[in-house]
Parts: C-alpha cells; structure tokens; sequence
C-alpha cells in the first residue's frame, strides 16, 4: 500500500471520468435524412435538437466538476482502505450512469411528459451526492486516509458541502414532481455557483 | 524489463476494464417517444427498464470486482513475461465480452425465454474464471513473477479462491437450464460475498 | 499543486481525446444486408461509404494534430489553477462534440443540403479554437504557469498561430453559406499545414 | 524531450488501443425480441451469431497483438519527434479503423457476398502494416529514438517481420477476390503464428 496505490484508483477513475464523459456525445443524433427535403429544414432540423445540446452541456458540466472535485480530494490522500475502493466504485456507478438521464431528459423536455424525465435526472443527482457523502466517509473510517499534512478541518469543510448539495438534489427532485422547470434551474444553478465559487477562491 | 513494464501492462488493463464497465450504460434505452402517450405512460416505461438496471448493476459490481482484484495482483508482482501478457489479454478479453450477456440478460429476463440468457450469462463467469486461472499460473511459470517479498502461499490462498470460483460458474451454468433464477441468484451471491469478505477482512 | 498535479489533468485530457478519436469509427456504418444482392452491390455499397471515410479522416487527423498541440502545450506548463482546469474542461468539450459535426458532415456531404452541414462543422473549428485562446489566456492569468525555464515569447508565438486559426475557422463558417466545398477545402489544408510545418520545423 | 515525453505518446496510444479492442464488442447484437418464439429459437438465434463471435476474436487478437509490439518498441526508445508522432498517429488510425471491417466481416461472412468484405479486411491489414513501416522508419530519421543500449540490428529485426507481415496481408487481399477463406486463413495463421513465436521466444 503505496502512493501507487491511491495513483491506480486515479488512473482507473480517470478513465471512468473521461468516457462517461465523451459517451455522452452518442446521444447526440444528425436529423436522418428521410425528413430533410431542403437547406432549411436541415438548419430547422439542427435547431430542433436543443433539448439535445442543453442536456450535452448540462451533463457535461455535472461530469466536469464531479472530476475536478475527485481530483482535488485525492490530492490530500496518501493512502487507501477497501472500504473506500468499493466507495469510490459506487461513485463511478452513479457518473457511469449519467448517460441515461442525460439521454431522458433530451427525449422529453421539450414534451408534455417532462415531469418523470427532470424528477429521474434530479434523483440520479441525490444518489451521485450519496456516493461523494459514502467516499467522505471512508477516507475517516474505518481508518484515516488524509495526508499527514492535511487538516481534517479541510476535508470536513469540503463534506459539508457535499451535504448541503445532497440536501439540494433531494429538494429539486421533490420539486421536479410539480415545478419541473425549477428542478432544472436549480440543478443548473448548481454547477454554475459551484464552478464560479472554485474559480474566484483565493489558493490553491 | 522493470517495474516500467508492469506500469505499462496495468494502465492498458485499466483502460479496458474502464471502458466495459462504462459501456454497459449504452444497453439501457430511453423509452422511444412513440409509446408514450400520458405522464404515467413514461413512469411505468421507466419502471419497465427494471431488466436493464438490474443486469447494468450486476455485471458493473462483477467488474468493479474483478479490477478491484486485479489491481491487488499486480501489488504483488514486478516483473512480467509474454505468457503473462497474453493470459492478461484473454482475461480483457472475458471482461470486454461482458457487455454482450448483460444486454442479452436485460432482453430476456423478464421473459418466458429467460433459460439461455441466464445460463449465457453464467457461462461468461466460467470464461472469465478460467482467465483468471491462466494469468495464476502464468504468475509462477513459465518464471516468477512476485516481489521477492511476497510468499506464494500469499497467492496460492488467492488462486484458490480463483478456482472455487470456477466451480460455483460451472455448477451456476448447469443449473441455468433448469432453475434459472437459483443460477442468477448464485451470481449475485457470489459478488456480494466478495465485496463483504473483503471489506471486513483485517489488514491492508 | 506540483508536477502530478499537471500529470493527472494531462492524463484524464488523454483519455478524452483518445476516446472521442475512436469513437469516430461508430460513425461508419456498414452496408445494410437487405439491400446487397450481389458482390457487385456490396462493392458499390463500400465505395458510396466515401463520404463517411473522408470525415472521418478529416476528424482523426483534427483531433490529433489537436492532442500533439495539447501535448506539446503542458510540456512547458508545471503548474496549474482553478481557471486552467475549467478552460482545460471547456477545450475538452469542443473535442468530445466532434463526432457529432462529423456524423453530420459524412450524411450530408453527398446531398443536395450541404451548406448546413459544412457550416455547422466549421462553426464547431471556431468553438474549438475559441477553447485554445481560452486556454492560453489562463496559462498567463490569474498566475503564470509557465515552466521558468520556458520564455513567453515561446508561447505568444503559439497563442498567435490559435488567433489566425480562429479568424480562419471564422472565414471558412462565412463561405460555408455560399461555397460549402470552398470552406471544406479550407478546413482540409489547415490540418495538412499545420501538420507539415511541424514535421519539417527545426527543433524539438 | 525526455523520458515524460513517450510516457505520454504511450499513454494516449494505450487509450486508444484499450477503446478500439473494447468498441469491437458493440458489434455483437442480442437476437431481437420479435423473432424469438421459444427458447430453442434463442440458442438457435445465439448459435447464429458465430460470424460475429469469429470476427470479435479475430479482431480481438490483431489489436492485442499489435499492441504488445508497440509496447515492446516503445520499451527500447527513449526519444521522440514529430515525424514519430505523426506516424505513430496514423497507426492508431488503422486500429481505430478496425471495428469497420470487423463489422463487415461479421455481417458478409455467411453470405454470398464474402469476396469484398474479407477483401476489406486484408486491406485492413495492408494499411496496418504500412503504418508499422512508417513508424519504424521515424525510428531511425530524422534523428534515431532508440535507448543508447539497444543495437539497431535488433529493431532491423522487428521490422523485417513487419515487411514480411506487408507482403502477406497484400497477397491475403489479392487471393481474397478468388479464395476468400484461404485469404482469411492467412490472416488467421499469421496472428496464431505471431503469439506462439513470441511466447515460445526465449528472452524477454
């Protein structure tokens, strides 16, 4: 147990990051041909596709910050535990599945059946801070991961928040079931205070 | 030949393992827009994709698993042969397959033709098993691979495990034809006794 | 924050291009079955495939001259910041979009609906080039992240060759409304360009 | 340029090796629902896909192949240039490429229409080849890569075998528009024959 060690749960996660990530573009699909009989229905075509590119973005975010987060997290850690492999693959699980929501959303927000699609995306939301709420846990038990160097104040800064986004999720999907459109603007709110927050903070 | 060399191995490994597991999310379909006629239409469509979310959870825990333990073998060893590189590519292989059986598993498991698909899927794990039983014993010969510091009894007690596993694949596949759901359940058993044997083992 | 820190923004960069790269392939689809009746056909089916080989080409090669630049930019970086990682992100998105211009390109390049379709993908050059200049604007702020020993006159000199590229992207999106294959060929002696220079430039 | 420098090439080279040899496995599609009536008609329609089975392992064992030579190359290099990037891109290209002919093999194997899909696949291989050439000739010019310790006479070597696997793959594909299963013996052979040289070979 090394600092290899902690290097190859990155290495593994990174790729888990990068390919949900990139995978989400497949959802993405050219207007078929059989429909297009002029230039401006392929532009029309193009336009249409929003709820596609909105749900490309907001995805992609959510997976971007998720990824600069596990990042900085592992930066304070020089050692492993079990637990907190099978912790971290829980949280693989919940952005492994991001594809799927992502995909639901673009099929049916722009219709009359955008309720379950917003309450499903937000959901995935609740159970991907459960898995971040999980892995905080194991990097205090059932023993200490954290550099020496490191303060648990640090990390226990880092958990409240976390608990503040589950408590956030957890709202939004309750939301979803009567106002979907605030659910949405909740989660996108989300990511956007959080980059603007990371950016904007003094060290690093 | 150094420790270079294993790095290399492990990180191809790693990207294979990281792109099956994330693959399986592209089995679970959206319900198709067309058959969608009410808010309760499309909750029951996703309440139907059951087949799919279970076969996408199992076959991620028995992936996650096996990185989780091919990583620990690698721990263990520093140096490599062909042999070794070529029974690595057959376990990948068994890994990259794993796709297949879980599509097939979500197609028919809800369905009166559930008999093939289980035991397919059963077969798969005596596949997988078997190339883990290669990669052993490409670890003692045609040279030995471990750390100098490590015992063999140390992997012998890991090869065991290896080789109960096959058997538990082979008895599961038998009884697929008959008793599909009992063969499943072996399945399912088989990784949640492994992820808590291991988490609640002692040392690190 | 040390040279790690860089390693791992570098290696999840990586896996994002080396997968948006591969799944370009998906693109290409093979003949249908039910529409080859003779060996004849099949041929003919594999030659009308022409535009679907030229845009995936015309990608691979945009991508990887994209990943060498990547490359060739964090080998001068050995240090990083909140911005970075978040311009960093944003580049990465222009790249993981590509498959979509290219899938849009390879159906309707041989139709009488181009101009949209050529557009579109210059318009995606644009974005993507938009990405670089953001990218190197946070290499000098909010802090340098220049390697000391490396002058920034190296990187004006980069940073100038991103702004033509952009104001080329800008002209080959303007022309694409009235020469499509015009812009096309624009983007086309681009990449071999860049290509050649770098092969025949002096040092490394 | 330093040692960093290939760690990364290779780094982004296994990526895309580790994609390539994983997406081949989205070829193989679970007989549909619709067509299924017993559970006889779902062995049936299992036993069914053996063109499919045959080209994943095909294609499986060409791309793992391939890439434990370019391991073994990058293992006796300790430098880099543009020229090798580039050539080393376009390797990665026709690995990238072949899930097509997989794909078309799988498709047309069964069929009448065999001639030009293995056809395709040989070429494939031509390609391929060639691209092993290319990069080995960038080893030598414009500056030689190879580590200080290794002779030149062992890279002579490797690229014989890399001429010798070009004038096969020409002639498997100029003997596939008469013979199309002895051509596609050939390629058979020529990896089963590449695996057991190399495990049977005496050093590493």
């Amino acid at each position: 147990m090394n600092m290899n060690e902690n290097a190859r749960i990155e290495a593994f996660s990174d790729g888990v990051f990068a390919i949900a990530i990139t995978l989400l573009i497949l959802e993405l699909k050219v207007p078929p041909h059989e429909s297009i009989h002029s230039v401006a229905d392929l532009w029309k075509g193009l336009v249409l596709l929003w709820p596609s590119y909105f749900a490309f973005l907001l995805s992609f975010g959510i997976i971007l910050v998720s990824w600069v987060n596990h990042h900085y997290l592992f930066n304070v850690l020089d050692k492993s535990s079990r637990p907190f492999l099978y912790a971290n693959g829980f949280l693989l699980l919940t952005i492994t599945f991001m594809p799927f929501p992502t995909a639901l959303l673009a099929e049916y927000i722009g219709t009359d059946y955008v309720k379950p699609a917003i309450a499903f995306y937000c959901f995935g939301g609740v159970v991907n801070s459960l898995g971040w709420n999980l892995l905080l846990y194991t990097v205090f038990k059932p023993k200490l991961l954290l550099h020496s160097s490191i303060s648990t104040d640090h990390i226990d800064k880092v958990w409240n928040s976390t608990k503040i986004g589950f408590i956030v999720y957890m709202t939004a999907t309750a939301i979803a079931f009567w106002l979907p459109i605030v659910a949405l603007t909740i989660n996108l709110l989300l990511w956007i205070v959080w980059i603007t927050l990371s950016i904007t903070e003094k060290a690093e």
